[in-house]
């Protein structure tokens, strides 16, 4: 058996999650989980249905994106996994959808204000949308840079991967990642519920104004301060 | 067996009803069952999943929010409930969601408006959306103070709570509530149809008019007036 | 047996269609089958839920609203189908709904534009939505009046409820007819895919024109006309 | 056994990924799955509903449109799929659905503009919606004149049906091919979920703008250029 059964399990588990949340259609979506101490994560094989997973199939991928174990192509996106976990130290899994209105707001160019308490629960700022790519960035190793475009758009804001774990792509799609492969699963079902909300509340009234502060504090912080309480 | 096993079973069944009419993701909710006699109430436990949901994680609270019984911690909108409870005599249940359309009113900050028989055959009056809370109430007791501002509300447009059993917290999301859990949780279902319909209404008709009173009158009369005979 | 098991049949099938097509949530909704040798048309109860419908419940009612047969009320709109039956010769089956799009129509006091062969498939014309009643008829006998606010609608239009087999009533909600029950429910489902994407379209290109008068033609006699050849 | 029983299987399962998919309500769209050797191909039936699709009713018709084999009458869209075939070497299977969103597009008589790379994995174009026909070809062989309608829009644009597997029939709905009936059915479903994100884009920032050239070339080279490697 293989010395990465336990990630392969969990990103097996993870991936199989989004065709049950409706967050893909086909193959448009992965999820990968990551072991620290290996040095590697395992992530979806390139193409491959949803029906047609199995354990067997996940690729082991080291951090420089390079296949360590597996007889499949890994996910076209591995390479900004890889560069996500070569710099972010505290993440455990990450999770790629194509999602129906993340992926609205992203070819939108727009960040997702912060509208209500749904969203301050996990969030206390806006979800960033990363401007596209530059043409030089595109043409060279793309999928490479979009873990940069990720990473520069963080630092730009001043925020931090451990408060913010989600993110839009300008033109593209939502990244989300987490302590673990489920938790980014769970962050992208998350940002797919905000994103619809969203865009009915501004259809609803389009005048409406971004949470106010003592709001988006009180809720971030009874799910997340140190004195957390929440859970519905 | 507990004394309270009867509101438990129906505070459990009436949770299980949420991701069934797809008014949930996740742990988004919470239902609690009351039994008079007693003073307490049952309410589903915080941050446990419908599918890990059971009778016995059920948890048992009297009307100034403390634990009666139960090994986990009740849901953190626990003392929304017992003021709503401790207030409102007649009561029996009460549901909280952030279902989709609902939640994107709230957000809105509008009052939800009477288009339709639909609605009439429920309400008389446009769903209000209680304000924000200010900024001394978020800081303080917030849980505490978002049952006083679902009181207010209905004090302040002359409201009973036997009459109108629904209400939007502004930036937050609905409370329903009703004579049973399970009357709470249809609260909950019709009102996100009603959310749905609203929006929808003023897209194909940006300049409608709200229902004229002869059919507010009759559709909520033939429904719960003294000769009442409604039921499709 | 009762020798209306042929129509309670028929009419207890055709409302189980309901739930399976979403057209309905709880009680939202009812479908009667007519039986015209016998004069009466077998038709839901009234607020029975449908995962609690059994064909013994369907009640038994002759064309001037009296029941004949069944424990049970009938729907509160019994009293419409009846006059539909009375006054219209050739139809078997009455169906009502609250669906979602088809609703926000009559909520919105217009009829829906007749904008693709969809649409045409079915009817030549923009599918009517009856003006509300008078206060006076309102006041009166309710769902009788509803019944002629049906017909006069047709007849104003100079439409046959032979070529057109729908119409939404201003402020409630739709009404569909047919040979059978199972036709009427099918043209429910019908109008209301017709109905979202109506509006769909008015979103996309608010200043689209209705469709023109060749392939309105063209469609609609392909299906029905005297040559019809029409099939999927 | 009939010597067109691999196409009849071909055809048969991909016609019931259409309701699977959400493609379908009752009989709106069907399926053909073509043998270039023997110059026929397999289509759906007339009218028949999904539920009461067997492998037996699928009916042979060369590509002239006469029928070769089967008990029952082809789908009347029968010589659209023809006329595509004859002139189009190198498909294997054609798909006709009315899905919403597509169908929308359609009926505004607006081509879907690239707003992302969803888009881009499967177009470097906007996709097209065909004008109406004009009266006098509406009145003549019209579903013959609708394969027509289809070859030379493309033929306008410049494009060939080997880049481009989509396309919208103005007033009508989506027409999709591919190599096989499985990839036009694919490729229905791709549509759809291209036309949903493609008016909520424009919904979320009116203003928005096409996707970037750069990004256009490199999502689509990524998966069907020469060094294609692409795969989620």
């Amino acid at each position: 058996m293989s010395k990465y059964q336990h990630i392969k399990q969990l990103a097996y588990t993870a991936n199989m999650q989004l065709p049950k949340l409706n967050l893909v259609v086909f193959t448009f979506g992965n999820v990968s989980a990551a072991d620290r101490d290996l040095g590697v994560f395992a992530i979806k094989p390139s193409g491959v249905p949803y029906e047609e997973l199995t354990l067997k199939k996940m690729v082991i991928v080291d951090f420089d994106g390079k296949t360590v174990e597996g007889d499949l192509r890994p996910s076209s996106d591995t390479k900004t996994h890889a560069v996500l976990y070569s710099q972010w130290d505290e993440i455990g899994g990450i999770c790629h959808t194509h999602s129906t209105y993340a992926t609205a707001w992203a070819q939108s160019h727009r960040d997702i204000p912060i509208y209500g308490t749904t969203h301050a629960d996990y969030n206390t700022v806006d979800i960033p949308c990363a401007p596209p790519m530059s043409d030089e960035m595109i043409k060279g190793n793309y999928e490479y840079q979009t873990g940069f475009q990720i990473i520069n758009c963080l630092q730009e804001r001043g925020l931090s991967y451990n408060e913010l774990e989600m993110i839009l792509i300008g033109n593209h799609a939502p990244f989300t990642w987490g302590k673990s492969a489920e938790k980014a699963v769970y962050n992208s079902a998350i940002l797919e519920a905000i994103a619809q909300m969203a865009l009915l509340t501004e259809q609803i009234n389009p005048g409406v104004s971004r949470l106010k502060d003592a709001l988006i504090r009180k809720h971030f912080e009874r799910k997340h301060g140190p004195d957390s309480y929440y859970g519905q």
